[in-house]
């Protein structure tokens, strides 16, 4: 089979790749049939991610039909159209009886990472019953691409553990695909406002679309100010971090009100300045996560009640084969607008 | 009257005072029985709270008879014995109709901060409906002077805020005063482990008296090693910081398990380092906190089910009137060992 | 002034009576500018409710201006517009500390009920400053009246104890002004499905309007089957009773999902069957709960961001003058339809 | 091997059976150390429980060695020792995913039930991976033999369930064997009061020893006035029914407190009165469940941490072989004082 493998820090290639087969008991073979590419994708091609070495196929995002499985496998057959979870779970570790599947102890955000992923033309799926969903009749593929990663990610880091609630002053920072996906997450839970800051007028302009009531262009460096302004010197009861550096963590810190919330989805790579010297009286939290895919039932229901639109998200098409030319569109987002890009086989 | 009066750093006298009178309809003047001090109160005294302007008599702990009442005060009248919380609230506000009484817009922590306290022969109590407690015929007074701050900030910035739960593993760093709150209060909820880490065996040994499972000498640089030995190096469902400086606070970094949370107890003068590089995907929560005492009516109902010894906080008593000797002993805790000192009027 | 007073069973008149003034220090004296008839009044007319005694002026909702206040209301002065609260409290009382505004042992349902309403020129307030609502710059004031009650009502006592969720099936038996409140503010939390079932098919038309996503009239006795059918045999999340009598709770018994609630609305007169027989393992929760206005501060917020438009709930409008044709109307609601009224001054 | 084999209402028997296989890959053969008899058993046994058929071993209760495992089980092998739980989990279908075990599509309480139970020389454990627990080392086996059942059952049904806090008032009606689990777990949670309400004084000085503060002799009809008595009037805050007559549920209908929770434990088999005449406006909750043991890994920390005690539960022991013996004793509980007896092969 073709498949996209990861060679090395700055190297990647669509090529000829051994087909893969049932390893363990509870795996699943899927033949895909929609991926999409991520921001972690670019990042293991920067080398930022120790834990994926060269030779790996990259993708952790798709759907695809069910060619096998393996003899523990009693939720899914062959045939069955799948949403692939990015995040594999066996079900009964102590993690995710706590439903923290992204700490699963034989699983977790392994796909594309620790073993060969979604792009390409077949992958192998571990922990299959826990980690496969089927799709429902009449379901849209690309909207469900979107429930692989980003939109649980945006909903469970973002919304769930912002506390989000009716009438809310909500802040995300960054309004690049993760950040919109908190965006359009946060809006199941009727919030009076929803502030996006980002340094880009035209991402800005995709939140307003997305459902943004105001925007900040923090590239002024106002943005608190701007904020402050905005919220008649309260400040956010939620602020969602969808960057990952320092300065928009701390962006959060001075905007938070007392008893409020930040959330943080952005992956970090350097250590955050905390001023305990400013908040330790504040009464508020910070919360980490990995996203841990619980909410995908949820998120079907949504979907299904046809509450969000995923595929605002989706602004390129290519078909499989293509994919280097995808990841040339993605990886230069600043001027092609991409935010996600579906790849059919 | 006599009163311990603020007169800038380093300064301090018992000296005669004015009476204070009622000044809002809503005020109590209290006459004082028992007092204590806090170690906010140094603090003060070292100059580190601007807040807090010369001339000003300290104090936010005690209990006391009710002499006289403003005209709006309906759930107090003179001669009632009462607890004096440390947070004053309106009961009215945006934030006392949230229970963040430490945040009321009219009041929180103003007594011996920005108002005269209790360490006087009377007080003014602004807000008295909802800022005093009746105390419980029989209740002991000594005890109670444990809730005017110290049980509700160890159990609510520590306990409830840490989440703590049966069977869970603990750890507090800090076996000082609040460390040892949180230590009396977590057991509400019967965890599995209470470690307890301090510089100070002596203190330790406290700790362990006081019903901590574990202890952990950090003298030696060595506690996440020797806290992970404990832990199966799983690490801890509740981290309680308990000092309010970095190496304490990262020290909760390292040890909290993922889906743990470290709750901050301690005052910070100065920022930490939020190590998200390696947090970001741990699935863990940070709070912080002002005590609201809103716990005060639970905990007087833990009190009078002698579910909680907090004398057991108590090392010394003095008369009131040689509170400058109390000051000493409380100032050199090291040598003389006190926790909590008792001053009767 | 003039004002609705009740007689006894069956009679009530439009009179003239003496103006009420401050009689506790915590009270607001205000002048009603527009208010409304709630299905309650209806009750005490029929003498259903023996607290509600000869003489008393009704009425429980409204908004206005504060002509005058008791020496201890600070958050509000005369000239001051207000929403006024269906429940009054007291804030400071063992039930105002917990929120259970509604059990205030000084305060909780009495307008209307125990001491004169809001069916008047003009209305004396208990416990101003935490039991009415400075309205907002530019609010609409039909909109607000809502506010007193209804929305409250089925928002409470529905929405939130029946934990409606994003993705969710909740049926809504009752399509009364009560069960539309409901309706309208379960939206705020993106269920899946909506269901609502009523015996009058202009009603459920109504409901429809109102965001219903199914309805099912009940008149042919086969509600559960045609839930069930609808619901895949699975039965609601979330069964929301709004209309007060037993077959109507048994309904709900019968529709509730595995790990569902029963949330009653509904004013009852006698005991309903609960077959615990069939229940006892099935993990369901009941809730009862008479509103208690907790909520009013963020259904604020929700309406000021436009989120919910409570004047789908006014079908009629009066004079203050012409309240006894209203009270005609409104009690003929299934001859003219009539949901809420409004009467202005 | 030998087995303990209904055989129709009335008749039971010691005796030859066929020894179970592995039937499904997640299936494993336990061979069985110490089992136990529930209440359950005794329905079954008068034909109370129409799921269960003439010819099924019984028992849902025990500690075992796994003697062989099916290809799918991984958490497992042959050797280990292992804590039967009551309720077989898959840890897949929606319910497991939500923590409701006990509704698990292809599992739930069918030990002893639909399939052949623990009491015999070897059980089949269907979803070996999720329903076992593995025996930590150097723990006691009669210990953890009350955890297959009786102490999750009183911790999720009633305590849990209940929302027992600190310093709150307890009542738990039902004074046998499950009421006493409720007691004992209760106690992780510290409330100030937990009043015991049984007919039979022995049980009632039995509560006293496990914990019970206060203990009230329903006999004379008079339980209501002398629990109102001892609560000032207020009622309880949780009260947990524990027998599943009509008479006993609605004695908790009169003595919940505004506020408080319903915690029903009791398997009911016919309907009882709801009084919403009188609950609709009192904010109470009503809860029912079939034990989920997701609380199992919770009790074994608590029970490694020595917090609970709960061999005071064993009053008799017997050899497995003499179990018609056992269950004499134990069907005569009046007159043995029997709570629960120990099995051992």
């Amino acid at each position: 089979m073709k498949a996209l493998v990861y060679h090395g820090p700055g190297k990647k290639n669509w090529e000829d790749h051994a087909k893969p087969v049932v390893i363990d008991p509870t795996d699943a073979i899927v033949h895909i049939s929609k991926t999409t590419i991520c921001g972690t994708d670019l990042h293991i091609l920067k080398g930022d991610l120790a834990s994926c070495k060269p030779g790996r196929i990259l993708g952790h995002e798709g759907v695809g039909v069910v060619e096998s499985v393996g003899p523990a496998v009693t939720a899914f057959k062959a045939g069955d159209r799948v949403l692939i979870s990015c995040v594999s779970a066996c079900g009964k570790c102590e993690y995710c009886r706590k439903g923290m599947f992204s700490h699963c102890t034989t699983g977790g955000w392994i796909l594309g990472n620790t073993i060969d992923g979604t792009q390409a033309e077949f992958v192998r799926t571990p922990h299959a019953d826990t980690s496969l969903y089927p799709i429902p009749e009449g379901a849209d593929e690309e909207a469900l691409v979107m429930l692989s990663d980003i939109l649980p990610t945006g909903f469970e880091c973002g919304v769930l553990n912002g506390k989000v609630a009716p009438g809310a002053t909500v802040a995300i920072v960054g309004s690049g695909p993760i950040g919109l996906a908190a965006l359009l997450t946060a809006q199941f839970y009727s919030p009076g406002e929803i502030i996006m800051i980002d340094l880009d007028d035209n991402r800005l302009e995709v939140a307003k679309r997305f459902g943004a009531t105001r925007t900040i262009n923090s590239s002024d460096g106002k943005a608190v100010e701007a904020l402050m302004n905005l919220t008649d010197n309260q400040g956010v009861d939620t602020a969602i971090e969808a960057v990952g550096i320092p300065a928009t963590f701390e962006l959060c810190e001075q905007i938070v009100a007392p008893g409020g919330v930040i959330a943080n989805v952005g992956v970090h790579g350097v250590k955050v300045a905390l001023h305990l010297e400013r908040l330790w009286d504040r009464n508020i939290s910070i919360t980490t996560r990995l996203v841990d895919t619980v909410s995908t039932p949820m998120l079907l229901k949504v979907l299904k009640a046809k509450k969000i639109d995923p595929k605002l998200l989706i602004t390129h098409r290519f078909k499989l084969a293509d994919i280097l030319e995808a990841y040339e569109t993605f990886g230069n987002a600043a001027k092609t607008k991409a935010l996600k890009v579906i790849l059919e086989a």
